[in-house]
């Protein structure tokens, strides 16, 4: 039906994540009939994205610029360095505006099953940023999975040398969280971790 | 977070049907990944479609060449010509690869409410097409709705003064489609359609 190149960009939709064939046949339709208001606007970003695109030297992230928006905001407090996995969490947690420090993007976790080492994360890197000096607290933001937390606690091992205090993200129930539906995982998480009320 | 070249790539992505914010943050990210065999290849296409893309001048379908895959295609029976609203209902039917012959987008559907009168639709077009010769059949392909089957009628009726045999898609139960569930309408058309059986 759709010449070779119209079928091309279908299939390169589609790859993304949340997109499948069907939706992206829609999404190209869309495109195609609104080439203007669209299309044109997607091809400039996608342009402008893909050419100035790089990784930041100093945290991991992923950015336009090097160092980047993160790295290189004076507003932002460099004392304090918060530890993720990817990229993703770091504009997770950045969204939410909750945290004022800076970042370190480790690549990944450790994983047995992956083959992913120690030497392939960041942590000799984040180790060099800290032995440079000025970090004070260390907040480890991995996911809450078994390799998220081991990771987490390699990490932590690797930084006991150092004069710097390492916290981790708070587990329990997430908020609005009903104890009749939470795994049992999260339960013995927040009842192992419970506190003083009040 | 991000700089303001990817958010203004998310924010055209998020615009796309089937995308919200979230998901158009996650495509991106996937891009920003994959540089080279996600964001390279997306871009290519985008670009190769947004350069050479042009409606059919015979019958309406988008396509990269003027006339279309379909119109230009020798294998298809250009005496039976297929009515739809909209080029993705064209390629929704070819798709199924079920029609041989050609077909002839309206560019929407007759509705009172929305303004859209005959002469905004390409009808007179289509008379053209028939008065050319060489057509024996018209399958109206609307959608089963109020604005569509309107719009079916009027078509007939438009083409009743030549030679031609039109025909409409039947409308019934859809395959899979258990008595229980279905609505009324369907089951009055089911009913109203019977057929001998065998």
């Amino acid at each position: 039906m759709a010449s070779a190149e119209i079928d091309t960009l279908i299939q390169a939709l589609s790859r993304l994540p949340g997109l499948g064939p069907r939706s992206a046949r829609r999404a190209v339709l869309h495109l195609i009939k609104k080439r203007e208001t669209a299309m044109a606007p997607l091809l400039r970003a996608l342009e402008a994205v893909n050419e100035k695109l790089s990784t930041c030297s100093i945290c991991g992230n992923i950015d336009t610029t090097d160092p980047c928006g993160v790295c290189s905001d004076p507003r932002r407090d460099g004392s304090s360095l918060c530890v993720v996995e990817e990229v993703a969490d770091l504009w997770a947690l950045d969204r939410s505006r909750l945290f004022p420090g800076k970042y370190h993007v480790l690549g990944g976790r450790l994983s047995a099953l992956d083959g992913v080492r120690p030497e392939d994360l960041t942590i000799d890197r984040l180790v060099r940023r800290i032995e440079a000096g000025g970090v004070d607290e260390i907040v480890l933001a991995m996911n809450a999975t078994l390799e998220g937390q081991t990771t987490a606690h390699y990490v932590a091992d690797r930084l006991e040398a150092f004069p710097v205090r390492v916290t981790q993200l708070a587990h329990g129930l997430p908020v609005g969280g009903e104890l009749d539906y939470l795994d049992e995982g999260t339960l013995a998480q927040a009842l192992r971790a419970r506190r003083p009320i009040g």
